[in-house]
């Protein structure tokens, strides 16, 4: 095993503290990284803090890891010393069901394996990016083009593919609009990707605090949700509608914001059922969504996408004794628009 | 105006009464129908009943109307006299908004004039089939093919359609695996149709009661929906969900039978909204729908659908005199699968 430095919490509370964590032997196929940034997710807080189940401590979160090769096992064939690389959510699926052929491992029918809070198929328990190194299989491993500074590409893993991935699936291009539901660390990105892919995107905010950066991000228009206004203006408006927020929202008044064949895509997963009127669907052949992350090619693409198109994160970079803090302001919407820790900080008293 | 005998309720609570309605004059583009027979919709009972909003008594209910064109207007150019007609749900549509233009009156953003409970764009109330006669727009104005019996044909006008179409939106065809849910009026037409549109077809049912029946039809499978042991031997396995009932049901326990990038299409519509897990969505990039009709092209083009497949409405002919009787046994499930009502015996005492 090889032991590395990495920040855990021990409990549902937290803190966070340095401590060693293991990583495998390199097998075959695998790639060992050197962490060079992790960016923090929303869902990193809601799986630490027990929200989407119990979870084994201490925990290692992290699914936007950015850095370089240092080693590769004795059969892998992409990648090399040194390379720019990223891993996200996924570092493993079963590779054989319908879903994996099909290039779809998030939707794995055997059951991907989740960078941390997981068992891999070694029977080991994963870790995430929190840390200096981590040992991911090749085919799990995309490589991040020279155009995207590390940093800023970190969230790409993980906010950048779950609203690629929609966008493209539901035909996000040129006189198509859309609207993105929340600007945070998912909603800019779905704003700056939705923009490269031509469409005519609308943000829908709770307020216009952030208006003048959702312009400047690339949306066309931006509308306060506090105003119910802006559900009569803009009945019946929208082709795509991606649902970035997971706090409960009135979702019979986002459909109808929706014209004919319209879909609202979820991508946040909020804890309570949603009540839906089914004549909210029913009136204009309206879809219920949900989309989670992408798959391995399809990330690879998405950063191909970015890097074509100039795309990054927005991102606030903080060492790694400020974990604790910086979930605080995730959880109060304060961050413009992701933190990514600096794993070179990994030893910060 | 036209005097026509019909039948019509004077109150929530009804009964049935024969009474003398109104039709217009017929404009350039009307055509008079003499209407043969009426199918009975669940949803005629909902409207007279008050259940989706309130009506004006006395009401002709009455949207699944085949009969023969006894009179056509100066410049009436699709029908002539003796031509075999239907009218379902629609009488007319703004014809001008962008669903318009695409076919897709059902959706018309104007607002669609229904057949009946609707005040149409001379200002009249619009009357059902129920009746003797009743005077349609060209336009909205089907044509019944010879090789479709018109008692059979009748329920085609909103059954048909409501399955018809979504099982054409999302692709019903070989390969695909279609589930029907409830094996009623609208379920038996959808189970019909999708088998002939080549799509292996399962029947979900609260029983296996009516099992034999929906073998016959064309289902390949038949499943309990009362036997928990469906939902796990089924989990993932649908491309396509139709759901034909509107009592609530636990729509998550339905998603989970959907594969990858399936769609369950409510045509049903309950009263009360339906409680979404989203994790249920996200999962499998599944999404919830709803579906309303079709358009009149797309109505034309089912009912040459089933005359080419051999395909019509399983329906029990009753007299005019029975429909409280037949009401009552459709609000008990006590139909195999479809009620009609012989307008030549609207005089019966």
């Amino acid at each position: 095993m090889i032991k590395v430095n990495a920040r855990a919490t021990f409990s549902q509370e937290g803190p966070f503290k340095l401590t060693t964590i293991e990583r495998r032997n390199l097998q075959p196929h695998d790639v060992l990284i050197e962490i060079k940034y992790a960016g923090i997710c929303h869902s990193d807080i809601h799986t630490a803090r027990g929200e989407w189940g119990p979870v084994k401590y201490p925990l290692v979160p992290g699914h936007e890891i950015a850095g370089i090769v240092s080693q590769v096992g004795s059969e892998v064939t992409k990648y090399s010393v040194g390379d720019r690389v990223g891993v996200g959510c996924l570092v493993d699926s079963c590779g054989e069901c319908s879903n994996c052929q099909k290039g779809e491992e998030q939707y794995c029918l055997g059951g991907s394996t989740a960078t941390y809070g997981a068992i891999d198929r070694y029977g080991h328990y994963t870790q995430g990016g929190y840390s200096t190194h981590i040992v991911v299989t090749e085919d799990f491993v995309v490589r991040i083009p020279d155009a995207i500074p590390l940093d800023a590409a970190a969230p790409l893993l993980c906010a950048g593919i779950t609203t690629y991935s929609p966008l493209r699936h539901w035909g996000a291009a040129p006189g198509k609009k859309v609207a993105v539901v929340g600007l945070g660390g998912l909603g800019h990105m779905a704003v700056k990707i939705a923009h490269a892919m031509g469409a005519e995107v609308t943000v829908l905010s709770q307020s216009l605090k952030k208006k003048e950066d959702g312009l400047q991000l690339g949306a066309d228009h931006y509308y306060a949700t506090s105003d119910p206004e802006t559900f009569k203006q803009l009945a019946g408006s929208f082709d795509l509608i991606i649902n970035t927020v997971s706090a409960q929202i009135n979702i019979d008044a986002y459909l109808s914001l929706l014209a004919l064949d319209g879909t609202l895509v979820n991508v946040g997963a909020p804890a309570d059922p949603l009540a839906v009127n089914v004549f909210s669907l029913i009136g204009h052949r309206r879809s219920f969504a949900g989309s989670m992350i992408g798959g391995i090619r399809e990330t690879q693409e998405m950063l191909d996408f970015c890097a074509e198109h100039n795309i990054a994160s927005e991102i606030e970079v903080i060492s790694a004794d400020r974990i604790d803090e910086a979930w605080e302001r995730v959880l109060a919407s304060d961050v413009r628009y992701r933190f990514v820790i600096d794993i070179s900080t990994m030893g910060n008293e």
